[in-house]
């Protein structure tokens, strides 16, 4: 998607070298970094300069193939075994990171060159997908709808177009005169920041709202769609995406509002029954007691915004059960769920 | 309650003066501002300097005493009339300021004397009020409950005790050995500058979460009880409360986990016979997009945590139904809802 006019994309690999936009400081400056090891880019998922699920898996298998090229002749495979341990521990949410690594690291078995390809591939995949998923989930946006979003599932959290955002590009490039709803997101605010941040450069109309003001919107009737993004999704359905989207699922289905999951199929992980099995990442809790954003001097800063004295709590997502899931919108077309057949269904489509 | 082991209430008048509890810089510096004019109390309530129901209407108490004394005698009524507009009008969803400004209105009809001690009469039945909240609230209360509560509705929103804190320092005091979830309450942070605030100065265990965190903690069975305060109760029982009520009582009823409101019966407002009826204050967008905090150099300041060219919307209360509520502990006991017989209830009791 674009940038001041210009088309960029999230994470890309040239050289050996991967390029990523730095998101701790979007929306207030942009900047590509570098990463020029395996290691620099596996510090870069795990502070979150690139994040979202599609995004962190492309990261991981460029990381993986930057490891194989890494690798020297004698200690070959030990230093892949070694390299996918620690990639694969940066981030333990999202299914995206397991699945790249893994083709990668396979690929990577056969020779160095191979890994390369394979993460290229996997680049292309996701952005493919992503593409796909716009022109499902379109057909079920309508004209003038008001959608909510919640987090940042779009170009920024994959190589491009994004998941829950792809649908809502394509309905506005159809001219359906959408306005979407942006709940913060906190403690990251990647809605505030990275959401908002997208729509306004693709000039969309849309309302930032504080985390806590989804449901009365729902109640005031003033949003017909929710359409969220996911980091993993059970065999069965249950859906882990950031923290707070079980809380809208609830909401929506008390006042009867059609809730989708927008996500590649690469998202569902069959290995996972239910979201029972989802590993639940816990994060700093510095995150929730101090905010990140634009000083009036111009600069980013950090400030304290809770209790000096108080401790916090920081899970990083949480599990929606798919009873609460109206649909997924997949690159495939639309998945209404059936309880305990998610994975069947995708495996067969 | 105390601070640093001394006794402090949230507002008090001597000698005409108003002296309030600066809430905007709590926890960060602890100061008293005086106001010598009901004018001046007026911005205080406008500006937050002072909030809660309680502590609002207790406020407007005072400065509508403090009009009296300010009115010249040929044109008393008249100055008494502008005032009371004037205190009405600074914010428009807590029930207790014009339940309070009436009171002292009528009071002062016969002469500022009557007025103050009118005003005296409603901060004294605050405090008596808020204390036998905590009696009642107390019994529902098991030991080592996990107690939910959103927002501050505790003794910086009354005069002294609170309303939700209430039961809390009871059942700390009788030592139950609970912890209390403190989510932040974005947009203001009331949760995690205040009630974090309130709970340290008592040494009661606490974490402060993310407003997204809640229904997370409900699914994993670590919420026993929600209790939070109000706004305005119309007769039906609906709730007017801090944004974010609403989507917590939903998630509490999916869970089927108890959730109750703690309110003095000043709360309700027999008028409003229904949530419909209940004007929603919607504030400045910036208190959104921006987020105050205290930042390394120690100073109290503010930063942009949005995407600089987007807008946002802040209503500031929301409106639960009667349905999702358990009960209303009020300082007449607890009411178990009744939908539309709450307000014939609370007048029988």
């Amino acid at each position: 998607m674009k940038v001041q006019g210009k088309h960029f994309k999230t994470v890309e690999m040239e050289n050996g070298i991967v390029k990523m936009i730095d998101q701790n400081i979007l929306p207030f400056e942009f900047k590509i970094v570098q990463s020029f090891t395996y290691h620099e880019t596996c510090n870069h998922i795990r502070q979150m300069t690139v994040r979202g699920a599609g995004a962190i898996g492309v990261s991981a298998a460029f990381a993986m193939a930057q490891a194989c090229n890494q690798a020297n002749e004698n200690s070959y495979v030990d230093y892949l075994n070694k390299a996918k341990v620690e990639i694969e521990s940066t981030r333990p949410t999202a299914r995206n990171l397991f699945y790249a690594v893994e083709k990668v690291y396979q690929a990577g078995l056969l020779s160095p060159d191979n890994a390369v390809m394979e993460a290229y591939n996997i680049a292309k995949e996701d952005e493919d997908a992503c593409k796909s998923i716009g022109l499902y989930g379109n057909e079920i946006i309508s004209p003038k709808a008001n959608i909510s979003t919640h987090c940042n599932a779009g170009w920024l959290a994959f190589v491009d177009y994004g998941s829950a955002l792809s649908p809502i590009y394509k309905a506005h490039e159809m001219d359906k005169e959408i306005h979407v709803w942006v709940d913060e997101t906190r403690p990251r605010s990647q809605g505030a920041r990275l959401t908002a941040w997208e729509l306004s450069n693709e000039s969309i109309p849309h309302t930032i709202i504080p985390d806590n003001a989804t449901a009365f919107l729902m109640q005031q009737g003033k949003i017909d769609i929710v359409v969220v993004g996911a980091d993993r999704i059970a065999a069965n359905g249950d859906t882990a995406n950031k923290i707070g989207t079980l809380e809208k699922a609830i909401a929506a289905a008390f006042y009867k509002i059609p809730f989708y999951v927008a996500a590649p199929t690469s998202t569902f992980d069959i290995n996972c029954k239910t979201g029972d099995d989802i590993p639940i990442e816990y994060r700093n809790p510095d995150e929730v007691l101090w905010v990140s954003g634009r000083s009036t001097n111009g600069k980013i800063t950090e400030v304290l915004a809770s209790n000096p004295t108080s401790q916090a709590l920081n899970p990083a997502f949480d599990v929606t059960p798919c009873e609460l899931i109206t649909g997924f919108i997949t690159e495939k077309g639309i998945i209404m769920p059936n309880r305990a057949s998610i994975g069947k269904l995708i495996l067969n489509k």
